[in-house]
C-alpha cells in the first residue's frame, strides 16, 4: 500500500477478506468488500443479515463490521456499492487514493462502475493480488492447517480407492468421498471445498472438469481423480490415477512418464528456484517421453473458496521468473489428457529451508484394481 | 435482443450458459463467455483444456465449441478477454452493437475493461438478466427437473432429522446430508448445490449464512436448517426447524407466526398476482403477531451455480411489481432470526393455472425431538 501510495485497499477476494479479518461465511452471492485503510482496523461492509455472523468470525470491533440495508439486495433500484461508497465519503475517504482488486471473483463491472461513480472525488488503482501476493509465504500457523487438511485428502483419496469399482455408480462414489472431506477426523472437521471433487472416466476421461452422473464404473477404465480437503479453507489438493482391470500398456507408458516428472519437479523444488525452471524439469522428462504439455504444472495454494483453490499468483510454467521461497505451497499437478483418456498425479508441496517436502505421503503409483 | 437491437449477446452468468447451451463443466474460475448472435448457434468460449467437455456437454457443432489458448490462464501477461475479443473481430462482429451482462457473478471489471478495450468499434450495452428473465417460466422438462430434486431435499431433510441429535458433530450431519444430495435417488444422481447445506445452530443460530464446524448439538438447542438439491442443476430449496428438547415458548409463538405466514403466501401465490403482494400476505400476519422481517420472503429459483441458486429477478418483497405466472418458481423462505435463535421454514414453490403447490411435501412444523 505504501510502495502504491495508496490511502486505502479494497478487498473484494474472499479468500483475501478470510485472511485479512477472519470473516467466514457463505455471503459472497451478494456485494462483500473489506476496507483496509493505512492506520486502524479493517472493516467489513456486507449484506445486513450477515453482519450477525461478522460479529462471530471477524476478530474486528463490532463497529468495523457494517451491514448494507437490506432493501440493496439484488435489486435494480438500489446498488450496495452505490451504499459502500457513500460509506467511504463519509469516513472522510471521498478524495482518498483507493486501490481495487479488479479481478477478484464475485466483484462484477457493475459493482465497480457503481463504486466509481458514487466517489468522484477519489482515485482508484487496480490493486489485482496485492494481498494475494502477500499471501504465499505461509506462517507456521497456515502451514498447520494446511497439513490437517492433507491428512484429510488423503483419507479421502484412500476412500475413493475404496469405493471406486465397476458397478458403482460415480454419485455413490463422490457421496462417500465428500463425506470425509466434511466430517474430517474424530479430531477436527473438514470444510467445504473450493471444487468439488473431480473424477475423470468413462466418455469423460479426457474432460478435466466435468462432473459426476450416476453412469457406473465400468472394467478398464483408467479414472483421473483431482481431490482436495480444507482445514479452515486451507486446502491440500491431490491427484491419483485408479485402474480397473488390466492396464493398458500406453496407460504404463504415461504413468512412467509422470511419476519420473514429478520425481523431478520435487527435485527442482526448493528455494531460490525460478517457477519455470520448475516447470522446465517437468517438460525435459516428458519430451524425452516422448509427451508434451500445454497448460502450466502448478500454482500457489492456500485459503480456498469456490470457484478456485489456486492462488493466482505463481504459476508453474514457462515465463514465471517468480523466485520460490521457504513457505510457499504449491500444488503440482501432472496431468497427461490423451485421446479419450488421461491420467493425473498431483501433490501439494511445501517449500522448505533445504528443499520441500510433499504434505500427503500416498504412493503415487496408479492405484490398480484387479 | 430485438429490443435493445443487440447484433450480440455475451452471456457471462454460468446457469445462462448451461440454460443456452447444455455445458456443463467446473471451468468458470477462468472467463468463460457463450455467444450469442442474432442468426446462427450460440458459441461456446472457454479454457482450452475445457473445449473437449465443451463438446462432450454443449449441444453446438464442434467449431462452436472453443478454447482460449492455455498460456492466457491466470497471468499477467494475457487476458482472455483481449483473446475473446479478437475473435469477436475476427468474427466479423468488431463494430457490433454487443449486449454484456454486467452483474454476472465471475466476470470482473478487469474482464469487462479487456473486452471493451480489444474491440473498439463496437458498441456495449448492459444486457444484465435479460437471458435470467427469459429464465423464470419454467418448461414441463424443466419442472419435471425441479421436481426431481424437490424429492432429493425431502430426502435431504429426513436424513436430517434423523442424525441431529445432542452430541453429535456439526460436520458429521453435514456430511451426511451432504451424501442425500450428491447420491440421489436409486433412479437418479444429485448434483452439487449452489450453496453447501446451511445449519444454524449453538451461538450461530441467528446468523445465517455461516458453515459447520466441530462443535456438538446440545439439548435444548433450537436448529435451522437450509437445505437444496438439484438435479441436473435445477435446485429445489428446502427449509425446517429442529428443536432438540423441551420447546421454549419465545419459540412456539414465532413458529406459530411463522406457519401461518407461510399459509398466508401460499394462499396469495397465483398467477397474476404481484410479487410484491405475496410478501404484504406475510407482513399482516406477522405483524398480527408482533413480529417484523426486513428482509426479502423468497426468490425466483431454478438452475443453481455457486454462489447462489437464486435466479436474481421475481423478488417477494415491497416494491417488486411483477406479475406472476404459470411456470414461476419461487423459494420462499420465512426466516425469522430473533436474539441468538431463529426459526426457518421455506418451500419452493411452483405457480401453477390455479394458485399454487409446493415441490416437497414435508410437514411444515418445527421437528421436535425429545
Amino acid at each position: 500500500m505504501s510502495k502504491g501510495q495508496l490511502d486505502l485497499l479494497l478487498v473484494n477476494d474472499v479468500a483475501s477478506q478470510y485472511y485479512i479479518t477472519a470473516y467466514d461465511g457463505w455471503s459472497f452471492y451478494t456485494p462483500q468488500v473489506v476496507i483496509v485503510p493505512m492506520d486502524g482496523e479493517p472493516i467489513w461492509i456486507g449484506r445486513s443479515v450477515d453482519a450477525v455472523g461478522g460479529r462471530l468470525t471477524a476478530w474486528m470491533k463490532p463497529e468495523n463490521v457494517v451491514g448494507f440495508p437490506e432493501d440493496h439486495v439484488q435489486t435494480a433500484a438500489r446498488h450496495p456499492m452505490d451504499w459502500i461508497g457513500k460509506f467511504i465519503t463519509d469516513k472522510g475517504w471521498g478524495k482518498a487514493r483507493i486501490g481495487v482488486e479488479l479481478e477478484a471473483y464475485y466483484y462484477s463491472p457493475k459493482a465497480h462502475m457503481r463504486l466509481v461513480a458514487s466517489l468522484p472525488n477519489a482515485t482508484f488503482v487496480d490493486a489485482d493480488l496485492l494481498v494475494s501476493w502477500a499471501r504465499v509465504v505461509k506462517s507456521p500457523a497456515e502451514i498447520r492447517h494446511m497439513r490437517k487438511g492433507a491428512t484429510l485428502v488423503e483419507s479421502a483419496m484412500r476412500k475413493a480407492y475404496e469405493v471406486i469399482e465397476p458397478g458403482v455408480r460415480e454419485c455413490d462414489a463422490v457421496a462417500a468421498i465428500q463425506a470425509i472431506q466434511c466430517a474430517g477426523s474424530p479430531d477436527f472437521a473438514g470444510d467445504f471445498t473450493a471444487l468439488p471433487p473431480i473424477i475423470m472416466a468413462g466418455e469423460n476421461a479426457a474432460a478435466p472438469h466435468l462432473m459426476w452422473s450416476d453412469r457406473k464404473y465400468t472394467q478398464g477404465e483408467t479414472i483421473s481423480l483431482e481431490l482436495a480437503a480444507a482445514y479452515r479453507h486451507y486446502t491440500a489438493a491431490l491427484a491419483r490415477t485408479m485402474q480397473l482391470g488390466s492396464k493398458p500398456k500406453k496407460v504404463a507408458d504415461v504413468e512412467a512418464a509422470v511419476l519420473e516428472g514429478m520425481n523431478a519437479v520435487l527435485e527442482a523444488i526448493a528455494p531460490g528456484v525460478a517457477a519455470q525452471d520448475v516447470e522446465a524439469a517437468w517438460r525435459n522428462i516428458i519430451r524425452r517421453h516422448g509427451f508434451k504439455k500445454e497448460s502450466r504444472i502448478g500454482y500457489s495454494i492456500g485459503i480456498g473458496y469456490p470457484p478456485d483453490w489456486g492462488e493466482h499468483t505463481i504459476s508453474l510454467r514457462h515465463g514465471d521468473m517468480t523466485v520460490l521461497q521457504a513457505g510457499n505451497t504449491l500444488h503440482a499437478i501432472m496431468g497427461m489428457w490423451m485421446d479419450g483418456w488421461g491420467i493425473e498425479v498431483s501433490e501439494t508441496i511445501l517449500v522448505t529451508e533445504s528443499g520441500c517436502e510433499t504434505l500427503a505421503k500416498l504412493p503415487r503409483e496408479i492405484h490398480h484394481k484387479r
